[in-house]
């Protein structure tokens, strides 16, 4: 098999740790498999970087900042090409530009445009193993190094393994897989042996971390089999992210999702004319406030009610915007302390009666719901905040998540 | 003008020391110049990462090293240009690669072969000051990041001043220039207007760290004007380095060097037969020991004494070597309590009583001289060590380098 692993900043975080991972290669190699290793910088660097640049400019040209910030996944890779080399297997580092990632002009977030995999397929039939900086490409046009933003190296790893058609891309972190919810918060969470992207796509943008929706989008896009995994305990093996058709049982529900970074917006008695609620939520959209749910209910006197929530960093933002429209309603306000709980699970499009049980499972608690959103694989809840755990452990039970 | 600027690790060791780079280029850019800078790591993290590679493998491959090492430079190249960036000026860095520095593929040590300043030229043409990552460039057959080796970033200034027929190259390091001997020993030591490059060359050769070989005679063999100077006082003007033709007034002597890191081998009464000098200084160049004096004196019973000097480094091996020639010999010796002091000066080659004015000056003191070599433009003295600063001194009152 050909297979491509990708290394996080925590899994190369130190010397140690970086040869632990050149263990994880060898072992793999010894299992007769053709490797192509993406790597992160070593956890910390990059931040130290920035704050380098920092100190000299608030606002560096993003070319240079490519420049400099590109420059700690080359070391690692040359540190592991080293590490493993040393083991006796041919091995050759690569730089996002040896590795043929061309990417757009958009420095600091570009997006990759093509994968030339001339060096790489030239390197395995070589029977080297390669080892390519990850995060960095080179732009298009004027042929200078550029950096792909936040989780820049999961992206060169599925974008190569697309590419070049590897049987599996390997994501490696300090935790071993998906969870049907938070660990910390139901102790009898079980990992999950496969999901589909979709689902995966929906628990990333509902907090879950360990992937980032812009991999998980290119993996499906490009077909590539995912797999979630820990380099701290290589010998547990991971979640498979996959297409909704290589999995066979569909389990109704996958996991249970919670978000606190959300904020409530209440908008009560806004006169009820025609493209109020759209020139409310335009203005926010232009001031790249991401709302996330919305509900409108009709009042007794002919005004209407409007509830939506927004991330906690945009509060102070979606206040300002939120000003002139004041005098169009009776009352605005803003509860901080509320939270999101979700319900994913593809199986849910074929099933009836999921998300009543949601409903019952809370209620049985004594949980309030505020706002309610669905879409075909998903329920989304907003609730008081103190009910978070509670809410999540009892969903997680309601569904058998823990069987 | 068109300057060439070289920036060492420690005129860029700290962000303080990066802004004191970046505001010694403003000056130049406000004098009207266009200005190319060639900047090495900072001090210190090359060998940081020599360390993390040499945990892994004491011979790790020197591909991965060039890949590992030339990252250092990069960072400095982007910050400074950050730097520089924010005070108004348009900037861009450059990788070893992007300023077309192509070498052969001798990675670590890999030699220039060819400069394409098609990059180089049309930023300039853009009005932009060019930061480029001296110690690097891109082999030009395999296509992979290549390093110059110790020096490295000197080179790549003068390499690039050369191709781009830059007026001046200034190479700024913590000292302000060449002087008549090293200050520490002879406070009265003067800084020199101007030295032509091959009193520079044998200035360097004998223990004057200013500046490498390497470099010199490649700002000879292209023909640029280098300055040696400190960006820790830039305000001081420092030494040109520049054709013999272009110093109208040639001292006869221009400084007084000394290099203790010699050791002297004594061969006494070898068999006088053809071939054995050849045969010992045979072997001790294929063990690539750098023999530098040779005294050959015929004995009266018809045998011959050899005296050599060495340097320290190669104590060992040179002993080593040495033992198969102990048969051919009445006894070896090694003198470690010696060193060489030598008197440089074009002005040499046109007068004469220059050696006897300096044997005199010795023998005044009562020091022995032990070797005494000669060339065109240098006259090299092995002593006893303890005489070393005594004998300095005495040298540079006797050719009046004091006024």
């Amino acid at each position: 098999m050909l297979k491509v692993l990708k290394f996080g900043g925590t899994s190369v975080g130190t010397l140690e740790r970086i040869q632990n991972v050149a263990n994880i290669i060898k072992k793999i190699k010894d299992e007769g498999h053709d490797v192509i290793a993406v790597v992160s910088a070593m956890s910390g660097e990059t931040n130290k970087l920035i704050e380098y640049a920092e100190s000299f400019s608030k606002e560096a040209n993003p070319a240079e900042m490519d420049m400099l910030l590109s420059s700690g996944e080359r070391v690692t890779s040359a540190l592991l090409s080293i590490a493993l080399n040393e083991q006796g297997y041919k091995t050759t580092s690569m730089s996002g530009r040896e590795a043929g990632i061309i990417t757009d002009e958009a420095h600091t977030k570009a997006r990759i445009e093509d994968i030339d995999t001339t060096n790489l397929k030239n390197a395995i039939s070589e029977g080297k193993t390669v080892i390519v900086a990850g995060f960095q490409g080179v732009t298009i046009n004027t042929n200078r190094v550029s950096t792909l933003g936040r989780g820049g190296s999961d992206l060169s790893a599925v974008a190569i393994a697309g590419a070049i058609q590897a049987d599996i891309c390997e994501i490696y972190t300090d935790v071993d897989g998906i969870y049907t919810t938070d660990p910390r918060i139901e102790p009898k969470a079980k990992k999950l042996e496969k999901i589909s992207y979709d689902e995966m796509l929906e628990l990333a943008s509902l907090g879950a971390k360990v992937l980032q929706n812009r991999s998980v989008e290119m993996a499906k896009k490009l077909n590539v089999n995912l797999v979630s995994r820990s380099s701290f305990t290589p010998e547990v093996e991971g979640t498979l992210i996959t297409k909704e058709e290589n999995i066979m049982e569909k389990p109704v529900v996958s996991g249970i999702a919670l978000d606190r970074n959300q904020i409530r917006v209440g908008m009560y008695g806004v006169t009820d004319k025609p493209g109020i609620a759209a020139s409310i939520f335009t203005s926010l959209a232009d001031a790249d406030i991401n709302v996330d749910m919305i509900v409108q209910t009709r009042g007794l006197d002919g005004t209407t009610d409007l509830d939506f929530t927004i991330p906690t960093t945009d509060f102070t933002l979606c206040k300002s915007v939120m000003e002139k429209f004041k005098s169009q309603s009776k009352n605005i306000d803003y509860n901080e302390n509320i939270c999101k709980v979700s319900i994913v699970g593809v199986g849910m499009k074929s099933h009836t009666g999921v998300a009543s049980k949601a409903f019952s499972a809370l209620a049985t608690e004594n949980i309030n719901i505020r706002i309610i959103s669905t879409s075909e694989i998903k329920i989304s809840m907003i609730i008081e905040e103190k009910y978070a755990e509670l809410a999540v452990r009892a969903l997680h039970e309601a569904y058998n998540l823990d069987k």
